[in-house]
């Protein structure tokens, strides 16, 4: 057996149903990795190893008791620390809420729970889940950003701490952060999953999402927390035929993921299936600028408690997006909010005859530093229009750090998004899943 | 039996059932009701007399032939000028729609044709149903405002000119200008009657509503229009525990309003239904401020390309409602927005052990003058909560001018609201409806 730290969720759960491992064990395994790497990659904001095999003895004893378990039963999670935990601080990236504990759960900490999850800690989210990182390094490279905001989560997967993990995207914090790590990342359509015990920073944008290292273990994670989203048994079994996404932005692209993006293609055509690009034009810029218009508005708006109470602890990127959502006008917000009726149908009519659309993540690869999160250049118009996406990592860029494509389809379809999502990682030579940061494995 | 013009919707329908009376019989008492009365109090923007004729005709010999007919088969009905109709003209209150056709009718048009409703015309809205009045008079009082917007629909049924008409509510619209011309106007909860067609000009706050002079009728009215509406087999048959609203508005009712408020109080107490006040002190204030930010943002925005088509053909009293919304801030916006979630927590509370909540329609009377369709002030936090609301026409002021009250309930909690209705119009000695506007009879 592979060393159990770096087990898919599923393996790890067949594992664990057939009595070959055991949740302790598993658990035991994600500790040490943990251990080994966190002084470096810093993807925890806490983490409460006694509790957690407090929970997995408790999670083997009920297993062997025969007693009624989830379909998470004793396999570790990481949650995003904007997700309220009852009983671990929960500091929503802000020293303004240092040690501050939650009343109770968040609504998907509570569905995790009530499946068996064991969860382990709180990763680190940027200050608010909105631009300005914490400590966390790309487990691929060090002094390389891991993305944000859902940085320690992605992370955390990526470097083989835990199998699942939580994240939110309000504006790229799902797709790129898993992106930049190399791993699967998954943001079902906006209004599936409950946001209750969810740091609201957007109404109308803010989004839960999993991160993974298969399709199979996003598909897991989020089946548990949207009791709607469709089943594989509704997957489509016609040919596929994909969309590849073309805009005034793709120039925006580097060389390494326009070439990704084209080579995937032709994989895609030669292994059968039907690829038609569609040209959104100015489109996706214009989608782009209301996702702005929205998310400031909002935050402004969310966080002015905050800044009332502690203005001198809010980072300067955060101060100037409250300025600018302070600076617009109750006119330019809802004429940004009725811009999405228009894209959408746009939208709708170009891919009327498409299952999935395959754009990029991020521009490339992750760039160097610890002061940015990387550009959401390719995530806003997908967050203003909530549609489910998922972050395939496929390839690596030439020196070595992981690059991938981003798949989108429209609310309903996520079971083509995971049946065109198995077909591109087979093609692209990852049958299994995403590979363990190197020197993690 | 009473004149035809005067029979309630719900009387002229058991004499279409039983063929004491045709639809023709009853339509052409109408238009000749229309051609007596309208050249003082215009109540219509648009009457199609040959138009009705024919649909009368076909609807008789439908229920002659035996065929299937719905609720409203063979009544006559109007419909305010702002919920577009593809046969006739709607205008919107605005000189810039002038003759404007639209393509297809509103959805609560549709549900009235499928239900065999005789649509009669169109009824004079204010300008965008804002503020700005139309041509109408109280039928009560030539010189006196009908109240707005749905100036006409209220007037045309408190003048026997029809038994049922549709308006709309965004601040008052339907509740005062029922409570002005002294005939009864039911706003059902926010999103249940279907808004495409109907013109949009606060997306938050826009309600369908309907006018007619018993409890029966509204119910018929609303239930075509609201499937979701619970029928009256829900209805309770416990002792009704009436609240009585006390706030720091109340200040603002005048004597006679004060006194009837009373009065009623006493009346249904001395009836053995248990009588209590609530106080909302400072908060209705809060709501009614909270429903201005929303109302002035949201119709600057959606009121946009007309300022662009015709600024010059606009009222003063509209621009300056727009210059008010453009100089709104997203984040004061959003504040309104969130004020709803307090206010209505605090009403659940005060309303706990409440069925249903008695309060003003209107400060008092229809103030004289047609300059101005009167105050708002006791509409605004009902329609900002989107709480169900009838104003009961139960009584006269010392000039012979309608007087009443508004009912109000909790969303679902509807057919306590005709339950207390009832029971309100009979101990005011009107078990049969409101009567209509004196020389109208």
């Amino acid at each position: 057996m592979k060393p159990l730290h770096s087990l898919s969720a599923t393996e790890a759960l067949s594992n664990l149903v057939t009595g070959r491992i055991s949740s302790e064990a598993l658990v035991l395994a994600c500790l040490q990795q943990i251990a080994r790497h966190e002084p470096q990659i810093r993807a925890w904001q806490h983490l409460d190893a006694q509790a957690a095999l407090h929970a997995c003895r408790a999670s083997d004893a009920m297993r062997a008791s025969g007693g009624s378990i989830g379909k998470l039963h004793g396999l570790p999670v990481a949650i995003k620390d904007n997700m309220d935990t009852a009983d671990m601080p929960t500091t929503y990236g802000s020293p303004l809420y240092a040690g501050h504990l939650p009343v109770r759960d968040a609504a998907v900490v509570s569905m995790l729970r009530a499946e068996g999850a064991i969860i382990l800690g709180k990763t680190v989210s940027t200050e608010f889940a909105y631009f300005t990182p914490g400590p966390t390094h790309n487990p691929h490279r060090p002094g390389y950003t891991p993305g944000g905001s859902s940085s320690g989560s992605a992370a955390a997967v990526a470097a083989g701490m835990v199998p699942l993990a939580l994240g939110t995207q309000t504006n790229g914090s799902v797709i790129r952060p898993a992106a930049f790590c190399g791993v699967l990342g998954y943001k079902p359509a906006a209004g599936l999953i409950a946001r209750d015990g969810v740091l609201d920073t957007s109404h109308t944008l803010d989004q839960v999402g999993c991160f993974a290292r298969t399709v199979d273990d996003l598909e897991l994670l989020a089946h548990c927390l949207a009791p709607t989203l469709t089943d594989r048994s509704v997957e489509t079994t016609a040919r596929l035929r994909i969309a590849i996404l073309n805009s005034e932005l793709l120039s925006h692209a580097e060389d390494g993921t326009r070439a990704l993006l084209q080579r995937t293609s032709e994989q895609l055509a030669n292994a059968g299936l039907s690829v038609s690009q569609i040209d959104l034009g100015p489109w996706h810029a214009y989608a782009n600028q209301a996702h702005r218009t929205i998310m400031q508005s909002e935050m402004a708006q969310a966080l002015a408690p905050e800044r009332v109470r502690g203005e001198t602890q809010l980072s300067p990127a955060l101060l100037e997006l409250m300025n600018a959502g302070d600076n617009t006008s109750a006119v330019a917000y809802l004429d940004a909010l009725r811009a999405r009726g228009p894209l959408q149908e746009r939208m709708d009519q170009l891919l009327a005859s498409h299952d999935v659309m395959l754009m990029p993540s991020a521009p490339g690869a992750a760039p160097e530093g610890l002061g940015s999160t990387g550009s959401p250049l390719f995530c806003s118009m997908i967050s203003l229009l909530g549609w489910p996406a998922m972050h395939l990592p496929t390839s690596e860029d030439a020196q070595g750090l992981p690059l991938g494509l981003q798949l989108v389809a429209r609310p309903g379809d996520e079971a083509k998004l995971g049946t065109a999502a198995r077909q591109i990682m087979q093609l692209a030579g990852r049958p299994d899943g995403a590979p363990l940061a190197a020197g993690m494995a």
